[in-house]
């Protein structure tokens, strides 16, 4: 009867199981898992250590540096195996902010709220001046601001984003979105490119060859600065690159992601015909001592004599926006995966498998750690040439969507593994966690093994505030993260890694994917 | 038929409104009046140069200057008569921000959002320092700091308000919030003083005399930099003053409020173990070559013989808080009274009473312009000793509650009224203003009206994201004003204004009030 009724289940989420999977749970682990994870938790303290203290985390940077060795240091405390840091490839150079300070001047004074982007340069210090609405769409309409540009501050004529939503800046998954996900068959399809894709993209094309033309001509006749319109709204200010990290990245021009509020303004001056001045003094710092990647990974050693040399690993990315301390994106996956490590530790867990965490770098120029590691360790997408590590791992379990709860996991395609993951999930369904869907999810570090074979999932989480407000920008700070989510993540992840360790088979494959060159 | 039925639409809405009052409505010229409001509006250019050409509005600051200027200049060349600045009365400085820079150098570089507090002194040029956490309740205990602030930078074990709310921040009123309005009897009173409130008195007290304790401690000391926490999240920062504007007021020390973010992160850091540095750069100036204050005047002069010397009046505050350009509080508001001004100036009518604008100041500090244009020409609400004016102004319309169009009118209590707005509104229905409330609304101008028993009423308008994001914060700017909802504004208080001007009788009057001086 049970057995039926979970069919039936299946059934309406979608999912086809065979009726004669039970997979087994241990309810007594559960329990200790879930009295250590929800009740003695040290994950806001984790947490703190890897926002408050470390500072921002950018790829290569000092403060993604702090993090890193502070991680090391601290699994070592905890007493994991292996703590290390473990270099993946050549990524290029860091870079932090020393100074950053910009006012309007004229006509009155008023400090703005704007963030020089990631690798761009200072202004050698305070630079004043009038600042200069550029309207060009064209290399020819440039021409016209030829010699005019030296030591001057530079907007553009760009739209205002600052439209009332009307909506809750934060919230959870619905009863009914849950729903929707579970009754999914697959991620849908993307239509094919027609011909208004292609005339979209030849636009697309075209605007980026502007941009970098553009980005030319401002180093070239020496701007000053650089003012570009920040997305967000009420003093939130969303960031992102400016340059190229690599070592032998071309010059640009100082560039302040500057607030939409304080953007908008000027451009309204100087278009009503009022002159707007500027002070600035911009300090930022290259680092290229040590062009590596590293990322950092502990063990909780397999004790097993047939399946030590079997893995299951966890992990998220460390590294981090530079505007603010990267609380969501991903001190929280981080803080977590962590605090699971610490959980099964401190029950005392010796796994049959070993248990392996690794927390990646340089994730937000793409997913390089993940895929460096991946690459050292398990096989080369492009060509599907694979390591012997490949068939030792069974799965890899990512959090990285915010401070939101575990409300599930994204299957990846992968429909044998639901009905595992439905048995695992079950002792959670008090703390919200109930949906499987056979939907891939993107933009983070479980497509790396994905894209090897290897079983990657990344966890459903509730948004909160991510999309809205933290998600690559200046409010991603500790405040942001809700305790008791952070909590629950950790046990359910603890007691999924547990159980990954200890299940008889590894976790089911979905068919080899084809090398991506053949694609 | 109708009369009945409006009749008994009123006992719906809470109102008894005798059944012969049928009060008159030019239908004519309300929709000249529209299509002058709605199609060729000039308001929002209004809004532009009193936000973001003026600046900062505060109280006798040369942003407030500015501003007013342009509003006497603008009023004469749309052809009012009498346009000039009045002087109310004695006021006190000016004062603004002309640096403002500060940042966390250790553990690592991070500037902050933060607000030097309203008639602050600044930090006599670069400073930097250890942050310093102060935690004192009572005079005892600051004692041990004695003789170790000197140029300190101070910080307070203040608790983190940085609450997700999982609402909205801009909403309008919905149908049921409006009814429930327009149901109401009168403004509930307040419940009489129990012992639980002397008991709160009595700790509110204590806490404001420790205050100022603190405050002269902190000078006393010679801090160099005292950091408040500041209401408001996400980059949003609420401000207010730190001192008194009064040419005697005695001196405190440079303090700068705070955003909730990274005043919280300090606060853990220190409290975690983790020295902080900061650096700051904060100047401001003080104002004290006119300690006058100023409301802006204007008139279109009355024509008929009997009735010219009847006055009708509207307003709204010009002055703002200092760290935005105070759109909707309240440039919001004194746009849409210039814009009412120029409707009928544009549509040529010539008024039977006079009519006649104020743009208040000092508003913020306690209605201080209107009050003092009440004392000097209408009476005095402490003895209630009255001037002859008093018995010529019909009515006084105020706007002040932000960008939000138009709902309906607070009576303030003067239920005779009612028939004669119900009338006058019927036009706007289609606008979304529907709504007579006998209830009061107080934090404004009209109150300084109703004191001195002339009938003095606030429009009833949409929040929009007042409470939550604008209302005397840093997100305080043009980009927060609803365009639409100011042309509707504008329309329905010149469409008031016209009826007011050309109505047989004055609008009746409630009892006067009791002195204050005998209540």
């Amino acid at each position: 009867m049970k057995l039926k009724l979970l069919f039936s289940c299946f059934i309406a989420a979608g999912i086809a199981v065979p009726a004669f999977a039970q997979e087994p749970v241990d309810a007594a682990m559960v329990q200790k898992i879930r009295e250590e994870g929800l009740n003695h938790s040290k994950v806001m303290e984790t947490a703190f250590y890897l926002t408050d203290v470390s500072g921002p985390r950018l790829a290569n940077s000092p403060g993604l540096k702090r993090a890193q060795n502070w991680a090391v240091n601290q699994l070592k405390t905890w007493g994991m195996a292996n703590a290390k840091l473990e270099a993946w490839g050549k990524f290029g150079k860091g870079w932090e902010v020393q100074k950053n300070y910009a006012a309007i001047t004229i006509p009155y004074y008023h400090a703005i709220i704007a963030i020089p982007k990631a690798w761009t340069p200072g202004t050698n210090g305070l630079i004043k001046g009038e600042v200069m609405l550029l309207k060009a769409d064209s290399a020819a309409e440039l021409e016209q601001y030829k010699g005019k540009l030296a030591g001057k501050i530079v907007i553009f004529d760009t739209k205002a984003p600052t439209e009332r939503t009307w909506k809750v800046d934060a919230a959870r998954y619905t009863d009914e979105e849950l729903a929707e996900m579970a009754n999914a068959k697959a991620t849908p399809e993307g239509p094919r490119r027609n011909a208004a894709d292609a005339a979209q993209m030849a636009t697309f094309r075209k605007l980026r060859a502007f941009r970098a033309t553009l980005s030319q001509f401002l180093v070239d006749e020496k701007a000053g600065l650089v003012l570009s319109q920040a997305r967000g709204t009420d003093g939130t200010v969303f960031t992102t690159n400016g340059a190229s990290y690599a070592d032998t990245a071309k010059a640009v021009a100082p560039e302040l992601e500057t607030s939409s509020e304080d953007y908008q303004r000027i451009v309204r001056l100087i278009k009503g015909g009022q002159p707007v001045q500027l002070e600035a003094d911009i300090k930022t710092q290259f680092i290229s001592d040590d062009l590596q990647g590293y990322d950092v990974v502990a063990e909780i050693p397999g004790t097993d004599k047939k399946l030590k040399d079997q893995v299951v690993m966890i992990g998220g990315h460390l590294d981090s926006w530079h505007a603010a301390t990267g609380a969501t994106d991903n001190a929280a996956g981080s803080a977590v995966m962590l605090e699971a490590m610490r959980i099964l530790k401190a029950i005392n867990f010796k796994p049959k498998r070993t248990i392996r965490i690794a927390l990646w770098s340089s994730e937000e120029q793409g997913l390089f750690g993940s895929r460096g590691y991946v690459a050292n360790h398990f096989g080369d997408p492009k060509t599907m040439e694979l390591k012997p590590e490949q068939a030792k791992l069974s799965a890899y379990y990512n959090l990285d969507n915010g401070t939101g709860k575990i409300r599930g996991v994204y299957l990846q395609g992968d429909s044998a593994a639901a009905p595992i993951f439905k048995a695992w999930l079950e002792p959670f369904k008090d703390l919200g966690a109930t949906t499987l869907t056979i939907r891939n999810t993107g933009g983070t570090d479980h497509l790396s093994f994905d894209a090897v074979g290897i079983p990657g999932f990344q966890f459903i989480q509730d948004a909160i505030d991510y999309g809205t407000r933290t998600h690559h920008s200046n409010q991603d700070t500790y405040d942001r993260l809700v305790q008791d989510d952070l909590k629950q993540a950790a046990t359910i992840v603890a007691s999924f890694v547990y159980h990954t360790s200890q299940r008889a088979e590894m976790i089911p494959r979905k068919e080899l994917p084809k090398p991506q060159r053949a694609r």
